[in-house]
């Protein structure tokens, strides 16, 4: 079956999604009603053409300044750098950040041939300098290879300004097991150890 | 954003997909591009208009006849009985089974309100019935309350005609750790044990 097989390659290319997934969502697919699969791309279709970047964080949005830099109660002080709309996302569900965002859509790759010019770091330069507010901004790449290339940058690029430069911190996971947990994390862990302060009574 | 969070709740509805692993599809979507998007927005379409049923066996074919039931080499007198077009992949990808399918799209349940007029059964004494080349008839429905229920139903049915029903054997799974089988599959393995007959040197 052509038009199956099709669909199914089509289903394969989405992140995470196996033969056998992309198999059962295809044959699912092929038995719901026609206005139920009419109901699912006329939603993808909305995303594509509603969706934006943010103007100011370059996150996704549905209007010209996304939710986040548009509500004045966030903290302007503090600048999270991320890779992409969904760290953002992962932040926000920590409910343990009150400042603001930079989503820079990638991060740097020299394998990749991807290089400070192909991602927002441009942008987040002029915010540095137009924005007197920022007083700390927080490298949060992700900790594998190219975001640590990312961070190294950006942490030498902003130098130039007067801003304080912080790194989220690498360590081992909540709910771990220590036996599990990688050399590298291990050791990131240990370095970045902090002494435990008594609590005053 | 309502058009992101009515993307993911689509996209939730499809069949494995958590709330997670939808909201890393939908990020993904939005950042394809427009001629990706419509990519797989066409494979759904082109799926749902040229995929139908089988008039012989009720499998998905994109042809009046599937390939199985146009295919002369396929023994015409095994009749193995699914409940889903999904389960002659299945069975076809063991490579053990060269006769012939049925399709009931569904299993009985009379909590659901599912009689045998819902699925179809009708079409399968119609086959039994109009083809004598018919010597046995597999049912092959779930191993579970609803297919156990089918299997039941089927067999006392077809009792009036002159062949074979059969059931496929519930046992242990190649592979698996017996610590690890449930009572009532460990119990049908008992029941179902066969004498090991010794090859002949």
């Amino acid at each position: 079956m052509k038009a199956f097989e099709k669909l199914i390659s089509s289903l394969k290319r989405l992140p995470g999604l196996g033969p056998k997934q992309a198999e059962r969502i295809a044959l699912h697919l092929l038995r719901v009603s026609g206005a139920e699969s009419e109901a699912l791309i006329g939603a993808i279709r909305e995303a594509k053409t509603n969706i934006r970047t943010c103007a100011v964080c370059f996150t996704y949005s549905e209007t010209e300044i996304c939710a986040i830099c548009s509500d004045e109660a966030r903290d302007r002080a503090t600048l999270c750098v991320v890779e992409e709309p969904s760290d953002v996302s992962a932040i926000e569900r920590s409910r343990s950040f009150r400042g603001r965002y930079h989503v820079l859509h990638g991060a740097l790759s020299p394998l990749e041939g991807i290089g400070p010019d192909m991602i927002r770091t441009r942008e987040l330069f002029e915010r540095v300098r137009a924005d007197s507010g920022v007083r700390e901004v927080i490298l949060a790449t992700d900790p594998d290879t190219e975001g640590e290339a990312t961070a190294l940058y950006l942490h030498e690029a902003l130098a130039k300004f007067p801003v304080k430069i912080t790194r989220i911190a690498l360590g081992v996971p909540m709910g771990g097991d220590l036996d599990y947990v990688d050399e590298r994390t291990m050791s990131s862990a240990l370095l970045g150890r902090r002494e435990i302060v008594h609590k005053e009574s």
